[in-house]
This record gives structure tokens, C-alpha cells and sequence, in this order.
């Protein structure tokens, strides 16, 4: 196995690209990717000030790595969701790494400061836990970097992250996900620019980087999304991806260069004028902003176990 | 388990429709999908002479069964295609089932008439034989049609395979083929308007009207599928299917309901008007159709060996 660009012994294969490459110039076509779907997508300027959503796994490192690689100013926020020991060793990771580095990371717990934790949450709003954890972390990323004064939220979601996103929303053809599910969301009304500079990379690849680089992530998978129906997707994917190396590429890319725009039409008004969060001041579509409800909801809630929750049919 | 409509005891639940039902009331119900598919879409008129194309299989000797049922005027065309003893065994499913009904079946062998059979026309053309004797198939049955004096060609395509289609379609995001991927195409520039009466069914439930009803059909997959992207697509969306229900309803109505007018609009110019083949008379848009194209280039070919051939990358 030889190094598709110096002939020299390979360490890893890119069966999509039908390539395999040395520890060099692995890592260099990882920043390649990078660079290529920042500029594709126009995702970022030189002077931008970014902020990475950092969990303290393979793919949030990776890609705070890269960005400071690619001499981007980066600096990380990582949130204590209060999954049991799964966020403590996540957050554990998040702050090794960026005391290793030197760079700047802002950790907030969710208990600590706003009284409830993602179990919790999850069992007073009777949901998955995976929704009431998005909801708040779009949230503390939003008001983050609005008080950081950062331009960009940058995340680590990869094209094994996308693609399964991708065909959970066309399996319900939701017209509304399907219009605004792209690597580069403008900032507007308030909410800052969201780029996901990974889209050109997989969850293997980015595993590569982590260890090829010495970086100790969070291993582990987020025990209540066990069964959850993302997963679901992602293994319907990889069935397709080993058979067909270059399915969830081609799935992705051709999405966005032949479809994307068809459902766009149709969300293209909600653009519009928000109101002020009357509790914390975040741009919303009523008094008080969802996250603020979420607090509300859960104040005095007695902490719950930890439980593993099916999707629902 | 209790029949959903008498209470009376069940013999097959049906997950999708969260259902069970006793054997007068199971047939029922795909009687009344096939009825409901029919006025949906606005498949059939009372009087339309119908051919429906029949393999031998559980799904073409039910949608003959059911659309006869129903009292449409329904006759059977049958092609041997030359894939050894499946081909053999397949035919004289339909031969028995006809004659048992004493239904009009009319059976073409492509050997016999044309010259040529899958395994050779796969071989000759060098792509999978599933593309051949799509191409055969399609070329038969409008012919057939044309000849017969027929309105409309009637395929026993159930909800399984037209959401694996999708599937597929959807995986490249092939605009062409989503354009036009509906359960009713209607007749243009000589072709007869096809139909797919059997979209709100499931694979299961044709198995099982065959069993109840004592028709006797092919079990056997065809050899030549073995391993092809289309049954790696099926398999992904069972898996999806399996934890929730109702999936491949959702993924196939959806598209018809959200997303497929959305790809029409590119396909509309061709519709234009074709030529004649100067062989068979057949619309083409060259000089001489791909089917006699076909023909002249397996004349002659030493029959060659069933193979399995795996899809390409």
C-alpha cells in the first residue's frame, strides 16, 4: 500500500477517493479538505474570529485543529451537558487538549448555570434527549459568540454527520430541513454565521487525524443517543458506502449542487424581523425564547438517572 | 391477535398500519389499497383494456388477480428472458396461473423471437444484466401493447421496490429520474400509459395474498440480481423500516406529495415528438431503437453461461 503522493508507504486508505496516503500527506489532505470546503462554500474570511462548538470528541478537535492549522483565529467553547460520566469525560478532554495547546476555551455547565442538566431536561419534556440537547447547545453557541463578539460558529459535523442528517430529512421530505441544510447558514437576525468545515471529510478520517496528531478525544458515543434514529441512518449509509465507496459523497455534494436550491424557495420568509427574548435577550419568534422555557420548565427538577431512550416510532 | 374490522382471529399483521387482520378482511384491505392507488392517481378508466406484464412472481400474478377482482378488462404478457432454469420455472408459474383463470396470457420468447437472451445481451453490452432486460422488458410490453390494442401496461411494482428505486434516485439525485419516477406515466408519442397499481402494498403482503388466495408463483429471486445496488438499497431501508414503522410509506408518498413536481419541470421538453425506428416501427429518438440495437448486436453470440454479476462501483 503506497502513498498516493510520494510512493512511500501508506498508513491509511480513503476507499472514496480510492487513495491511500503516509502519515504527511494525510494530514495534508485533510487540510486540503478543509481549505477546499471553506472556500467552496465561502464559509470563512482570513480576519474572521471563530468559535468552535468543542465536545472533546474525534471530530471537534479535529476541526479546532485544522482551522488553527490553516491560521484561522479559533478559540473553543464546550458545554457540561450532565450526561453522567460521558459529559465529565468529554469536557475532561476538551480542556486537556486546549490547555496542551494553549488556546483559549470557555466551558459552561449547564447545572452549574442554568439549573438542569440534558437527562433531565429530556424527561420533563417527554422528548428525545437529542432534541432538548440540540436546543441547547444551538443556543449557548449562539449567545457565546454574540458575547464574544465572534464572527462564526464553526462546527465539527463531517459528510458521515451530513449525509445521515440528510437522509433522515428526505426520508419525511421536510421541506423546511431540506431548504436550509447546508455547510454555511448567513448570519441574520441576530443569530451568528454557522460553517461545518468538515463536510468534505469522513468520521474515520477525522479519527485518523486525532490519533496521527497524538490528540485524546472523548472515544466514547453519547450514551442517550444509543438506538436513536440518526444511528439508524448512519448504518443504512455505511451498508450503501461499503458496497458503493463514494455513495455518501455523491449523496451530499449532489444534494447541494442539484437540489438544494429547489427547496429553498419556501424558507426564505422566515428571514424576517424576530423579537427579544424578554428573559435573556436572544432573538425568537415569541416572548421568550425556547431555551428560556426549557430553564423555566426544569427549575427544581430533581436531577434523573441517567436512561437510554428509543427514538419513537 | 385480533382482526382490526371483525375481532375475529388474525393471520398477518401488517406493522406499517400498526394492524392485524383475518384472511377476508387482509384481502379486502389490498383490494381497497389498489382501488385507492387506481382513483388517486387516476390510474385506470372502468373500461380500459389492460395488459398487465407478468414474470411469474407474486407481485404480477397478484396485481392480474386483484385488478381482475376489481372487474378491469385485464389480459397477461409474459416474456421468457433466457436466464436458465429461473426463466423456465418463472414462465411456467404464469402458463399455470393463466390456465387456471382461464385468463388470455400471451408469452414471448426472446430467444426464440429476437435471437438473443439476458445472460448474452449482459455480456454483449458488458453492463449489468439488469439493464439489458430493463431495456428488453420496457421495448416488449409497449410493443405488446401496441399490438393488442391495449390503453395501458400495468406492472406489479409494489411500495418495496418503488421506495428502493427512490432510493437510489435519490442517492445521486438523478433529476431526469426523479422527474419521472410516478406511480402512473401517461401514454405519449406512441407509448401506452404504464401503471403501478400496487404502491400502497407491501412485498409482504403480495407473498401473502398469493398464499391465501393458492396461487402458486415463483419464489426465487432472479440469480442475475444477486448482489446489484437495488437489493443493497431495499435492505438499507428494511433496516429503517424495521424500527419505525411506516417509513417506506412516508419516503414514497412524501416524495409524491412534496418533492417530485420539483424535478418535473427538466423532463417536460422531451415529451416532443420522437421518430420511428426504422426496423420496428417502435418511437425512438434516433434512427433504429435501443432494443433493435440490441438485437443486432447479440445476433449470432453463442449463447454464453449464466454469471452473477456484481454491480459496478
Amino acid at each position: 500500500m503506497k502513498c498516493r503522493v510520494c510512493r512511500g508507504p501508506a498508513v491509511i486508505d480513503v476507499r472514496r477517493q480510492n487513495a491511500n496516503y503516509c502519515v504527511e500527506h494525510f494530514l495534508r489532505m485533510c487540510r486540503d479538505q478543509v481549505a477546499k470546503a471553506i472556500a467552496q462554500f465561502d464559509m470563512l474570511q482570513p480576519d474572521d474570529r471563530v468559535l468552535v462548538a468543542v465536545s472533546g470528541g474525534k471530530d471537534s478537535l479535529a476541526v479546532w485543529d485544522i482551522l488553527r492549522d490553516l491560521g484561522y483565529e479559533a478559540d473553543g467553547f464546550c458545554i457540561g451537558l450532565g450526561i453522567g460520566d460521558y459529559s465529565d469525560a468529554s469536557t475532561s478532554h476538551a480542556r486537556a487538549f486546549a490547555e496542551s495547546r494553549g488556546w483559549p476555551l470557555e466551558v459552561v455547565d449547564l447545572r452549574g448555570e442554568h439549573g438542569f442538566d440534558v437527562p433531565t431536561a429530556a424527561h420533563v419534556t417527554r422528548r428525545v434527549p437529542c432534541s432538548a440537547c440540540g436546543l441547547s447547545k444551538r443556543h449557548l453557541f449562539d449567545d457565546a459568540a454574540r458575547r464574544g463578539g465572534y464572527d462564526v460558529v464553526a462546527t465539527g459535523h463531517n459528510l458521515d454527520d451530513e449525509a445521515a442528517v440528510l437522509l433522515g430529512n428526505v426520508l419525511r421530505w421536510d421541506e423546511e430541513y431540506l431548504g436550509r441544510q447546508l455547510p454555511v447558514l448567513p448570519a441574520r437576525n441576530g443569530f451568528p454565521r454557522k460553517v461545518k468545515p468538515l463536510v468534505r471529510l469522513g468520521e474515520r478520517e477525522m479519527a485518523a487525524w486525532c490519533v496521527l496528531r497524538g490528540i485524546d478525544y472523548q472515544v466514547e458515543e453519547c450514551p442517550m443517543a444509543a438506538g436513536n434514529k440518526h444511528l439508524g441512518y448512519k448504518e443504512a449509509l455505511n451498508s450503501i458506502e461499503e458496497v458503493s465507496p463514494g455513495s455518501k459523497h455523491a449523496f451530499y455534494f449532489g444534494f447541494l449542487d442539484r437540489a438544494a436550491s429547489r427547496f429553498a424557495a419556501g424558507t426564505a420568509q422566515e428571514a424576517d424581523a424576530l423579537a427579544t427574548c424578554e428573559r435573556c435577550g436572544s432573538p425568537t419568534t415569541g416572548d421568550v425564547c425556547a431555551f428560556c422555557r426549557l430553564v423555566e420548565r426544569s427549575a427544581g427538577v430533581e436531577p434523573v438517572a441517567l436512561t437510554r431512550k428509543r427514538g419513537r416510532r
